[in-house]
């Protein structure tokens, strides 16, 4: 029998290897750089462990981690969430990969479960933004989504799908972050049949992304492209400060603030008003910073 | 008789006014820089006059912006204010100077006139965020405005010094934005007298931090200093996105991004958790950024 203690203690085993078997996979594809792992504690209860590249050779920045935290939720937060009462449990991986070369995206990914008083849930998530895009490289990051959606529940695609375009959205620049990829939480219907639906996208996030660093880490990049990619990073700093709920919830559950913000990249620029003729490569993100049916056309 | 639209209209041309003298008295001092102008129009209603530097001399990024707007308050958002119902007026100046050298203090400045239904307030502020500070600068800046302060009603400085140490500071971290100043919002007591109050503060602005930069500008500095400047700058971004009313009610009442978002820094960066040596110049920062009585020794 499942009981809500054992699917957060298996969450836990599954999130801690899911941890280690990303990390691996990233040491691998940068070739050089090693991750650094801090453990640590929250007063309030529980702790984590987060582990941070700077300076690789292909990532400027990634940090992946895991964490399994508990306690006491406040009053004003907890009211947005399932379940009854103040005691909260989260347990989950979340990273955010930031790559050296502008011509490879930035990805960020989480996977969680989370317990408020007896209702468990879980969600998670990846989503991709480029800066200069390729149309190949958005294909492969959805279709591999969608086929790791397809795998446990034909039809959650699409709405996983809608629903990355929702959230990941900067209403004051009228734009979203990147180019979407899957987002869900609150499953709550059958823990069983969740759990093996967040292991399945967990497992997927290696394939969604990897393939992308190995064909773009050769594309040629030189300071325009840097100035263009620090730009766009600010974008990326605006959306994480100003809505992202992962963040905030970590800030507001008197969260380890270096592993909250370990998201944000390691340098950015923010220039006044900046514009880019319509011939430029840099003219043509706009068009996939709009929510599209990527796999339309039977791809 | 005064009534709330005179007022208005005599805000506006004091804010316009005040634009020009302290962009005169910047573009003075940085030597060479000129301010790029953009004139706006608010499609809600209103509109503003923004001025910008990047690149100066002394002043890598400088951003002045007057703006009278009005219109609608989202109902959620008109609770927090003084008024009735959801028509607004606004108009003010708003400043952030950021200097190229970190030996040089970050300044802000807003000086601003509100009405809601059928009250109007005036509100106002500037602190200084300094990342090698020297006490003597500090000092400087809390005299002048403590000066200012006195010249309208005694014993409003520690009282607007306090609301400034409350308000620009950082939960996450447990530290002050940087060594305060002063702050003020919803005077409407007697509009004469807080409408003097605000012109009083208004032309103190560059007595009180152009010395400071005259004081600073020959200061050595390097790569070392320049590292971490871009490093304490990332918690300038994190304050204004994550806390600045100013930055909220802007984008709330959907106003013009670039004008609002021209606080921020021109170049930024996040390391993971870095730390300093104690007996480095940048470990002593942390003793200024905590809120204490800089005039308390009589000085």
């Amino acid at each position: 029998m499942t009981t809500a203690a054992s699917i957060e203690a298996r969450a836990t085993e599954y999130f801690r290897g899911l941890q280690d078997r990303i990390c691996a996979a990233i040491e691998s594809a940068d070739g050089s750089a090693r991750f650094r792992q801090d453990e640590w504690e929250r007063p309030g209860g529980g702790g984590g462990r987060s582990r941070v590249i700077e300076g690789g050779a292909l990532f400027e920045k990634a940090g992946v981690n895991f964490s399994l935290v508990h306690g006491e939720l406040r009053p004003d937060f907890a009211g947005s969430m399932p379940g009854d009462g103040l005691a909260f449990v989260a347990t989950g991986v979340s990273l955010v990969l930031h790559p050296r070369s502008p011509r490879i995206p930035t990805v960020h990914a989480n996977f969680r479960c989370l317990r408020r008083g007896s209702v468990s849930w879980f969600g998670g998530g990846a989503d991709l933004t480029p800066y200069y895009p390729v149309r190949e490289d958005v294909l492969h990051f959805h279709r591999t989504w969608k086929s790791a959606c397809d795998t446990r529940d034909l039809g959650r695609y699409p709405a996983y799908k809608k629903w990355c375009d929702e959230y990941f959205y900067l209403p004051h620049r009228a734009e979203t972050r990147g180019v979407g990829g899957i987002f869900f939480d609150h499953l709550r219907e059958d823990v069983e049949r969740d759990f093996a639906f967040v292991r399945t996208c967990g497992d997927a996030f290696t394939d969604a992304y990897l393939p992308i660093v190995e064909r773009r880490k050769n594309d040629a990049w030189g300071d325009r492209e840097r100035g263009f990619q620090l730009l766009r990073r600010g974008r990326y700093v605006e959306f994480n400060l100003l809505y992202d709920r992962g963040t905030i919830f970590g800030l507001k559950t008197d969260g380890r603030v270096e592993s909250i913000l370990m998201s944000l990249p390691p340098e950015v620029r923010w220039a006044y008003d900046p514009h880019f003729d319509p011939a430029t490569e840099e003219a043509q993100l706009a068009s996939y910073l709009k929510a599209q049916d990527w796999l339309a056309e039977g791809s």
